[in-house]
């Protein structure tokens, strides 16, 4: 039976991507997003298109049981999930502190860190049964540290990046890899950044930084990481790793003054 | 009109010994806990027997509105809150992933990060409107890795952490000096620790640890860095710092092999 | 006999002035410099006329001997030497890699790594003897994350910062204190900011962020800092903490874009 | 002409493994070591039977200009140097303080942290002009944390971690990528992990969790990885990341009590 990658945010961006480079290496890439029936349907046909094999799944992640469900209906109809990508963002943008409603904040919470930990609860066990695993965590420089305005995103990813620690430290040996991936910039993804700027200045950032700079994270080349992760031999596995463009700054640096 | 110390999580540990340092100081301290309306008249008492003013309060900071209640109603009739030490624990043990339940994960959310969202979001505007004021935050080195068994309580100190760093980088300018004070160690809390270790294990601690070994921390000793912190000028402000006993390896530390 | 506070690095900035600190709390102030003969019997003439107890050495701490010489005769002629702040800075200023020579990259690490490695192994087996110490140790931000630029103040930072840990993590349990201070901004200090800006630059930052504003770290507030790590209980020492103006953004903020 | 990978430190665990790897993919590996010609002929050997090309140095890298001409050397007579992985180690063992002579101490700052500065100073500059080139640093856990006994590593590792990030600052925008690689575990590398245990418990290390139970980091697969790095799109560069033997506890865990 094939394996299968399971893509919890399978946008345009990071997750479509990295689902189409485990199908190219074999897998079913499960693709599962919130919204954008044809965007999803798009992805699962350029994957079958290559030869791939993909389904894809609309869904609403924060809502009860709708993990739990398509976990155990993966496993049913699809197969046994070999590959998780927890690929589920919460970045509302900067919002001061009395502009940040409480619901604000608790949707940050369960989409980044609730719903990781519903994931891990539902597929590690099985995992553990089959003899081994990966899960693959996207996460954000807001993990490491809070700028202003982002008290729900980085509330929401340092609980992400401290969950992903305790599942490896009681996963790890029992041959079940957790590994968090710091995206430390700018992603060259249509379905986040360019709603979240607007298709014009997407445009101009594009034109400005895009693929002939190579100064936007290009999900294609990401996905090379996410792979060789996933299969790195378990004598040398890799927890955390950071990913920008050359051309950024790291966020622990400040540009000389 | 007296300056208010307020504190959530006013145990006979570090809440309760904080709040007693700053009466002794001249501030209105107010005592709120969850449980044992006994031993927070207790403290109540000792304060005032030492001419300090205080008021205690049993909540449940976990319920909604309560939180925001209080400060309304301290504002109301004790008087401008000046300082609050943020004490609440989410510390449940050790529990493996698929004995932690969803429940006491969120629970784990609730009380160590949502919680001091909403004292933040209760809290700050009024003291940016009076010039000024101090958060104290009590957290953990679940904030900065995560062990085995330690899901639900890394989380939300994880997030915790992260919270403490959006709060400063937004309202340090405004003059509110918020801290992280990581707990590197065992307390000599009686109501926590206490109650974790049994009465008999923790009589056993305190005998090969305790005061006269200070190999356990001692509240009344914390409560002096936290006094500190709460009066450093403005051109000197520590955002975090850890605690430990001298005998205690710090987290980061690994005995030799 | 009185105890001592010797001071490596005895400036008119963070040096000095905690030097002073300690003299008005019946410390015995060793102050030691490496130019500057007026601007030391200053200090200590201003720390006497307050009744203290003070003395200045001009010395070269990068020289063969003459730490362990200056231990070894402070020792002997004043007293016990019980509080150590090793204040040594490397700082040069932002050089690209090509304008950073060899002798420069070494004489960082000399100042900033190997001298407080020197004064370590003169004093702290002393301290031990005599049942406990202190040795606070001034460092930076670069000791953190390294900026472009920076190649010898960073590396020699990033291995002070690993050396009070080993330091701490071998002697704490042998009742002696090693605190590392991370000084992230720009202190009010005219024998190190004042130098490297100018006499015109540093009076303009005076007046744009000085002591009006409390936008500068001012020495006499760090000092309290200091003077308070010092004198912790051994039930609750602090290993690491941070001092910033309130008004900087901490190193690892950056401002929203 | 070939691509050189120019490798310091190269002995039969990760240096020359990473070095073959390279060759299996057409780069000249050019492997330097201190000592062992033979096993340093053997290597060159084993390379050149598959198909490979590689050259061995024996030399001493603490040696003043023995890297300048290095570099300069392999420039004029191999070919422009695309690649160097700098794997040169400082690790003595666990000693206290007293037992950590000055040159000791000033020995590891030499190889792990100046060293790494003059092989940059040398390469980097060479390989701006030629539009890029990879700088892959490995390093410790000593470099985020001081153990006791660590005195020299530590420092100098925490030194090594800083430079590589200024380096990266400097560079990175320049198409060069710097990668600092923490190795978390026990190195199944007779070279120096076996030495420094002796044969006799080496092969008993290796009997418990070795090869069988890869619960040692193997070479080969460790090679993979840093042949992963040097080939990631400059979209999506990693600058740091930890590898471990799936069965070891992460350096930040504790095992629970």
């Amino acid at each position: 039976m094939q394996k299968v990658c399971l893509v919890l945010g399978a946008g345009a961006g990071i997750g479509g991507t990295v689902g189409r480079r485990f199908a190219q290496a074999g897998y079913h890439a499960v693709l599962c997003r919130r919204s954008d029936e044809q965007g999803l349907k798009r992805m699962v046909a350029a994957i079958e298109e290559e030869g791939g094999a993909a389904t894809g799944r609309l869904l609403n992640a924060a809502e009860d049981g709708v993990i739990e469900d398509l976990v155990a209906d993966v496993e049913a109809t699809v197969g046994p999930i070999g590959v998780v990508l927890f690929n589920l963002g919460a970045q509302i943008g900067n919002r001061s502190l009395v502009d940040t409603s409480y619901k604000a904040f608790e949707l940050g919470w369960r989409l980044a860190t609730f719903a990781l930990f519903r994931v891990a609860s539902s597929v590690l066990p099985l995992m553990e049964e089959r003899g081994g695993g990966t899960l693959l965590v996207t996460s954000a420089t807001a993990a490491m540290r809070g700028n202003a305005g982002q008290h729900s995103h980085a509330a929401a990813m340092g609980g992400r990046r401290m969950l992903c620690q305790t599942l490896n430290a009681e996963y790890a040996a029992r041959n079940i890899h957790v590994a968090h991936v710091l995206i430390d910039g700018a992603v060259d993804a249509p379905d986040t950044l360019g709603k979240m700027l607007g298709a014009e200045n997407f445009a101009k950032l594009r034109a400005a930084r895009g693929k002939e700079h190579d100064g936007l994270m290009l999900p294609e080349h990401m996905a090379e990481t996410y792979f060789h992760l996933a299969h790195q031999h378990r004598s040398a596995w890799t927890h955390e790793l950071d990913l920008r463009a050359y051309s950024d700054l790291a966020w622990w640096n400040h540009a000389p003054g």
